[in-house]
């Protein structure tokens, strides 16, 4: 955990001002005098005059109510949609990735939230579900959804994130869904998990919950009782409705802040223990073997992270000018308390603005106002959360862990802007 | 604005407490006593080995990934839609609530986020669309949404309601959504109409913004210029993605708080004016007649309101026992401040908790644990705001307004629970 370095805080407000002031050049009126028709703008000054062009749409009926019972997106957004590779070998323990350049704020939306499963997605008759809560507890229970929707309720807005965003492997992704595309963040609703445990009265020697999802994989991952009795959930809805099939309907553990496999989908079982299962995801997956031989198990924290998502790689920047530089950022440990960004390769760095409310385990989003000067630069963020730690550069994580590691990979991704203002991963 | 009541505000903790020490009273031991045959009882008292029902979903692999490209629901939650009556002349001039009885939390998802229009749903082309700005500015302007895009950039969760929620001639609905369901919250993102006002240059007399929508009906509407330069913005994203066509793709005025019409979806052009338009959507609609036989117009702010939502009409109590009472408060003057809940037909009063954070024109979740005795009760709820307004009852309401009122029925919605668990509109 290193000291935060010292940076200038006021660059970024002097690159608001000098925006405001330059308000005209945003448009650098090409707007009224290079692309549009005389006539335009004319009308334009004419106060009160409606513009020559009344669009089609307006001169006919639109669709009717009920058209959609259930929403879904224009279908001039159709190209925004999870970010699943073509090339696996096989589908059904595969992943699918937020698009996360092409989104705004720090609510995923439910139908692009990340997908990560072992075994494919089930379908599961709420009513036929059954939660287990058994072991070391003085009385073994078995919850159907309707008793899980008895217990008091909250709800909270988290991220989750995968483990291995991105694998260290493959850092050649080009968008930042590539590179850390298995993230999203929403709102949860659900019962305290502690409740939970309370009605089933823990037994001495309870250490750990090892929780069991009812997906044919039968994910199984050893939750230390600490975070059982702490923030952990039992959720059944996200942003409002209840979760979706992909995300564990009707029920999923959540253990906000933990790596994402241990918020266990489908959740079937809750079996109170005084040691770890040691169940395959928390041993042949999800340790990393470190340059001495040893390995890291039981790395549950999602340590602080970012990530530039405009401007960022695959899109292009079309002309010199104002840019909003925006992100997000994120940290399984509390609170990020500052995001710094640099514009010239990290020689220097700023301060962002932060989107408050600054919610504790869910994403941050921040926003740099940046001038670009048409010339090659190379952009990137680092996260700074409450405890002081420092989101590092991908060679200061490698010396540390390696060639080995897989997982935990929370390095800095800068992105690489050409002359012609293509943009792509200065990394890969 | 009344003083707030004094109540009792302990008696919440009290059952909260009586929840937990009872603990097992909430599932009666009928789950395990009652429900189970006895074979999985004792499955459940044998550490470490599953039941003898694993259910058929964990026998099979499930859907591969990429079978959804965009995410939706569980089709065990085919009923969770829109909610749109059957019996209407026509629909193309039509409302589409929000099923608030069914959702949780306070985002709402963007499938099921509230409509209301008069002249259809347009497809807008965005590469087309053109927002025009003109009027008693120094610059007029016509922006592209690569140019709206361009500006810094923001991100709030507010909520919308439409001022006709319900209309107060139709306080017959059965359910929360058929009462107060043109009300949604999300996460919007977009520009500060203050910066963009700023680029245009406003000139001296510039007291008003009439907005108008790119759709058939062409709703207009005139926004004070003191909102405008507030927190007023231009919204492109709800929930992260982009604008839902029901919610106003590509582009919609956002003015928190204010009555859900003034938020102009599909917005194609800002007139500057000394004077308001008068448009109809407020003269010919959305001003009320007062029994002296004046009109209030131009009536902006959607006062402090609340409804529970759980256990609501349309619902049943399946049987006496704990119950959390759940619903949602909001006001479009800034913050919720306080809820109470009323169990005996308003004779005494709770306090409920919020869930936190409690944010400015968004939902807040209130809940109160409750424990139903199994005899008919009348429960409601009342929301207090910062400013220290007190929803009022419907009594209350009209004895000021009268009979010929229309619009912001902010009123105390009570539900009726029956002997055995029905739950009805108590007011109908």
């Amino acid at each position: 955990m290193t000291k935060p370095p010292d940076i200038d805080r006021n660059v970024g407000s002097a690159s608001r001002r000098r925006f405001l002031r330059e308000g005209s050049a945003l448009l650098g009126g090409a707007v009224i005098a290079g692309g549009l028709a005389g006539s335009e703008a004319r009308a334009a000054e004419n106060t009160g005059n409606l513009p020559p062009n009344v669009p089609e749409w307006m001169k006919t009926p639109g669709d009717p109510m009920g058209t959609q019972p259930y929403g879904a997106p224009s279908p001039f957004e159709k190209d925004v949609i999870k970010n699943v590779s073509k090339t696996l070998p096989q589908y059904l323990s595969a992943s699918g990735r937020t698009p996360l350049q092409d989104l705004d704020g720090i609510i995923t939306p439910n139908g692009l939230f990340y997908e990560r499963h072992h075994g494919g997605v089930p379908t599961i008759d709420p009513a036929q579900h059954r939660l287990m809560l058994n072991g070391l507890v003085d009385r073994p229970l078995i919850f159907t959804m309707d008793d899980i929707r008895r217990f008091p309720s909250e709800s909270h807005i988290y991220f989750l994130e995968c483990s291995g965003n991105p694998e260290y492997k493959k850092p050649y992704g080009k968008t930042a869904s590539d590179l850390v595309g298995l993230l999203s963040c929403a709102e949860w609703t659900g019962v305290s998990l502690k409740l939970v445990l309370q009605e089933a009265g823990l037994q001495p020697g309870a250490k750990w919950v090892v929780a069991e999802g009812a997906d044919s994989a039968a994910m199984t991952r050893s939750i230390p009782i600490e975070k059982c009795l702490d923030d952990a959930m039992l959720a059944y809805s996200q942003n409002g409705e209840r979760l979706r099939p992909q995300q564990g309907y009707p029920l999923r553990l959540l253990v906000p802040g933990f790596e994402g496999n241990m918020n266990v989908k489908w959740l079937r079982r809750l079996h109170v223990t005084a040691e770890p299962a040691y169940s395959r995801e928390e041993t042949s997956k999800y340790t990393d073997p470190m340059p001495n031989g040893t390995a890291r198990e039981f790395t549950f924290y999602m340590e602080a992270k970012s990530i530039i998502t405009r401007p960022s790689g695959g899109q292009r920047l079309t002309a010199p000018g104002f840019r909003e530089i925006s992100g997000i950022a994120w940290t399984g440990r509390g609170k990020v308390s500052r995001v710094d960004v640099s514009v010239d390769d990290g020689k220097s760095w700023q301060q962002a603005q932060l989107q408050e409310p600054v919610l504790t385990r869910a994403l941050t989003r921040f926003r740099l106002p940046w001038h670009w000067d048409g010339k090659p630069a190379v952009i990137q963020s680092r996260a700074i959360d409450e405890t002081g730690y420092v989101q590092p550069t991908l060679a200061e994580l490698l010396a540390v862990r390696g060639d080995n590691y897989v997982y935990h990979n929370n390095a800095i991704w800068p992105w690489r802007i050409a002359e012609d203002g293509e943009i792509t991963n200065a990394n890969a």
